[in-house]
């Protein structure tokens, strides 16, 4: 496997963990500009912190990265997430022309892009990333498994 | 009809022209509070001025809502949105459990309730608000259609 690419999800992990410390389901995002190879932005959820329902780390991180070149258009971007995103954020991926999505573990409950709404597949999706998806599937799992678990 | 449910979609009616005037394309959204009838969040699209793909009027007024009370949970509230909302925003409307959902023109190429993704109907979905389409349909649609005929 590209070496670079399990280096975004190790990011992307890295800030999940980091959002588990601060009370939140512990998913992270990871966008980067392909030309520079450069992350523009990187965030965990923060629908707690935040007391905003979509503050998932997918949509803080397209909005950062938004802000940071200038555009609502992500061209030649590309995401990596720990987790398969919900239909919110598949849609949100869409709208900003993601070029590459790269995700860590498949979601069959709350996911929106191999399960449920299937947003990439729907005929009025005016673009679909390339999809990757069990990328350090398990440690993404796992994060998730010890997080709930610890809440119980 | 409720008089009430008339003037709420006429503030996001107005809502959606000032948007207009800022060149983003004219959708508003307004977050009513049942109990108190007050409005506590009032939106419209900010895609273009705020280079972030994920500002649709529905979105920012949720976020707004949820910052205002204090939860990312906006139990009885209701949205009046001047179109039917995409995909993402619909999702975003049952991930903060909003009690009821009203919204203008219907969005045959884009929306994701009554028509592709149809958010609320994936079995997957956790909360259904409940729905009503229509409302001063003809204003809203004629507010888009203006709009886009100006850009040509």
């Amino acid at each position: 496997m590209d070496h670079e690419i399990v280096d975004y999800m190790e990011m992307a992990l890295s800030t999940a963990e980091i959002a588990a410390h601060r009370g939140e389901v512990p998913v992270g995002a990871v966008i980067v500009d392909t030309a520079s190879g450069r992350i523009i932005a990187n965030s965990g959820n923060q629908m707690v912190g935040r007391s905003d329902p979509t503050a998932h780390a997918e949509m803080l991180a397209l909005r950062a990265a938004g802000n940071m070149i200038g555009s609502q258009r992500l061209v030649d971007c590309d995401m990596y997430v720990t987790l398969e995103p919900c239909p919110m954020c598949a849609a949100a991926i869409s709208l900003a022309r993601i070029r590459r999505l790269y995700f860590g573990a498949y979601d069959p409950k709350g996911g929106g892009v191999e399960y449920g709404a299937r947003i990439f597949d729907q005929a009025s999706c005016h673009h679909r990333p390339e999809v990757y998806g069990g990328i350090h599937e398990c440690e993404s799992a796992t994060l998730l498994k010890n997080f709930f678990e610890t809440r119980r």
